[in-house]
């Protein structure tokens, strides 16, 4: 059976599960820890990312862009009007455009740092960079979220799903970047009305489900997390 | 005509000025100083950054890795054994792993940070984040060049390019990025013998003649930089 070497609190490896669990793609998860930078999962991925992907034949595919191309080429295109990549060249474009912002520029400006202040700092050694949350990166990183959810907001306002009139990548990779926000109770959801809409669509997918199930070692969850209504 | 914006010292604009080549695609280059914030700028990719392809109908393609799969789907798919993308999925990922290697991971461990310490901030004002180069930060990015030349030599030592048998996007994102280190005098030449043949093969291709061509105010490149013996 395929692996998929993930981590719960890795927006990129919960994009990938989603799109799994969308195609009907099974693959065992392992969790790592990538700040332990184990030798085997470095010669999977010499970049040292998540998700590695591997398949049967011990082929490893590396980062959530490889692998939602990959899927696309061989299981989205069977897939008609539920293929989460359109047909039309600039549509691609715009959801591949969509799903960077979520996936990079957001994950920089504000999920990257806080997960790690509050989440990877708990479980590293000292010599791992482990110890208490930056009080500095926190506020900056807060401040940030502000401007990620009026652009979504604008975009749930404006577009059935954030691209356009399919759902795609792009609601996917924005809903993995909330949930790991939500499960740190980040977000607050009387900001917007278009976006708590979109949302509670995206998480009453069953592929939403085992996300909803994660849970972290010292970390409990916000308690609104897994409920539908929230 | 359709328009690129771009940046002489960026690799991402440099990898599509060279996939534009080799794809006989025609674009006016538009030089962008990203630091100055252009509202109109901002408007076309509000994540600011570079390259950004208008088309004649204004649609706009924002960043290296959307133009470039963009560009696949429009002319690659037209080339068959000159198509810089393979057919395989497999070996799709590859390319598409090897081409991230270089113009995200390379860039951020090295070619941004000497760009930024080196040219962009000669240019900035000091309220934009002008001044003198930070000298830790250069020794960083230098001690990280040798890593990457390590494995670049171990891909151009063991494969015809550096993804297979075929000139792939990996070779243009990898040559892209060296150029800009080249030019500033970054490169050590001798390291690799593997990798200088690799160069000069990519360096005289008709596509990198107007890279051998650019020239940046109060830079001036090292001196083999347009030489194709060097």
């Amino acid at each position: 059976m395929p692996v998929l070497y993930h981590h719960p609190m890795s927006t990129a490896s919960r994009f990938v599960r989603l799109i799994f669990s969308e195609y009907n793609v099974h693959a065992e998860l392992l969790e790592e820890q990538i700040w332990e930078k184990r030798k085997d999962f470095f010669s999977l991925n010499p970049a040292g990312t998540l998700p590695v992907y591997v398949d049967d034949n011990m082929r490893a595919l590396c980062g959530a862009t490889i692998i939602s191309e990959f899927l696309d080429e061989t299981s989205g295109v069977l897939k008609r009007d539920r293929r989460l990549l359109a047909e039309d060249p600039f549509q691609r474009a715009e959801i591949r455009r969509l799903t960077e912002w979520f996936l990079i520029k957001m994950e920089q400006d504000v999920t990257k740092p806080l997960v790690r202040e509050r989440v990877y700092k708990l479980q590293m050694a000292p010599d791992q960079g482990g110890g208490a949350p930056d009080s500095k990166v926190l506020r900056t990183s807060r401040s940030n979220i502000r401007q990620h959810m009026r652009y979504l907001g604008w975009l749930a306002g404006s577009r059935t799903w954030l691209a356009g009139e399919r759902l795609s990548y792009a609601d996917l990779a924005a809903a993995a970047a909330l949930s790991v926000l939500d499960y740190l109770g980040e977000i607050d959801w009387n900001e917007s009305a278009a976006v708590k809409e979109w949302y509670q669509r995206l998480k009453s997918r069953p592929g939403f489900r085992p996300l909803l199930n994660d849970r972290i070692r010292g970390v409990t969850p916000v308690s609104h997390y897994a409920d539908l209504d929230f």
